[in-house]
């Protein structure tokens, strides 16, 4: 693991890393946001899975979040959301394939197999470096994410029960397997068998006996992508009917952006602190 | 004028508005953060001035402010850092000579003075603009910056005695006629007669008998920048020289970034709102 930039930031510590990673079979590379607590005692961390397009640079730039982390004592990993390099499996015309759009699945299809195993490298691969490397509370995490990434958080929570103590998202794909986003990328990583697909929808791991979780989503009203995109009305109807509570909120007026993002980032965080610190 | 964008942030609305200039002779885009309050008041202003190479955007999405603006009621105006277009002057292979470094002064050197009329911009048509079409309070205004932005707002202010309720920067160039990038600029938009680059020099102008109003400015002791561009400790010996009261700020361990210019905005914009609303 090398560190490749280190920025100091509300008296904490923005850092950079590259690292070899076995899940992904490439060189990965991620941020971690240090809050100043974490010089003198270990802390909690949140994970954030960021959407389309992003890598772990956008987060830490434009969603404000790391005043909270600092003020909260939280510590936030933040990975990219695809493998990268020359010799990964692209689709370089398409935003919503290959690079940048990993979805957060363990890909079975080639070309995208032998890299894409981004499931893995969030739950398991890149939490364990972490908390390896870092002074960070073994075992005590919390995820969210926006977007792809709301939904990878989601699916990973829901699917590693008992592994993270809380789980939010900003406009989240809730039902993948329904919208174009998540048929354009499960088709291609995990072939034409739908029932595969399942496995890595929200709403369909609800319907199929997952623990409904308890969970913090918000949406914004004016998101140019909710009605086409990210269903949570069928995500709603899934905990509904397994009569479990979920907190899912519409905004008014907002829209997909890390403007919408940064308005309620510190909210999502006090809801971890809560559960991680509780 | 033209709204071109509108984000809902923070309960507020950061809009963009393309317009034509009168001082630039070309189509000018800023930004503005209209807070919460300014729905059913008139609310003061915070004028930002961006560094080199940045549009409107980079405050908008990176500082952070908004949070900060929409909890003391204030609104952001962020402009633009050169006049553009196809037609305006510039040095394409340098990112600190024209297009995105008008350095906010009037030039009167060709080919620049043409379109390089930032200062007149930024003082006086741009304010007007604003006054004309948002509900802002009148007259009441203060101005802040990073980089080259925190010199416009030092000499914005200095020079327009009384027009500004107070100042501050974040790593300002303050003594721009002894640094690389305001020897450029200078030489290129005034002409070689030292002179006159005076006119726009924080710590000339304090020099020859401006009024040395209070200032903050925040400076990182990483800034890659500090010792080769910014030079606060010569602004700091002109105040000194006159007996006046200068806030530097030296940071252990901050860069020139907008991580740096996050950490502060909030002590900066609480300063600015204690002038406005005192």
């Amino acid at each position: 693991m090398k560190q490749i930039e280190s920025i100091k930031e509300f008296g904490g510590w923005l850092n950079r890393y590259q690292h070899p990673s076995t899940s992904c079979n490439c060189s990965m590379t991620f941020s971690v946001y240090l809050p100043p607590q974490a010089e003198t005692e270990k802390v909690p961390v949140v994970y954030w899975l960021s959407g389309l397009t992003c890598t772990d640079d956008n987060v830490r730039t434009k969603a404000g979040a790391q005043r909270y982390a600092a003020e909260l004592g939280l510590a936030l990993v933040m990975p990219d959301t695809s493998p990268r390099g020359d010799d990964v499996a692209d689709e370089e015309d398409r935003y919503d394939l290959g690079k940048g759009a990993g979805f957060y699945v363990n890909a079975i299809q080639q070309p995208w197999a032998r890299h894409y195993q981004m499931y893995d490298y969030v739950t398991a691969e890149l939490p364990a470096l972490i908390e390896q490397n870092f002074p960070v509370l073994p075992g005590v995490k919390s995820i969210s994410g926006h977007s792809m990434g709301g939904h990878g958080a989601l699916i990973c929570a829901l699917k590693e029960e008992g592994a993270y103590r809380s789980v939010s998202a900003f406009a989240p794909i809730c039902h993948p397997v329904k919208s174009g986003w998540g048929e354009g990328c499960f088709s291609a990583y995990l072939g034409d068998n739908r029932e595969l697909w399942k496995a890595y929808d929200a709403t369909e791991l609800i319907k199929s006996g997952c623990k409904p979780m308890p969970v913090l989503i918000d949406h914004g009203l004016a998101d140019e992508f909710l009605e086409e995109q990210l269903f949570p009305q069928d995500l709603e109807a899934a905990y509904r009917e397994r009569g479990a509570p979920i907190t899912l909120r519409m905004h008014e007026g907002y829209d997909h952006s890390y403007h919408f993002i940064a308005t309620f980032i510190g909210e999502h965080l006090a809801y971890h602190a809560k559960a991680l610190r509780g």
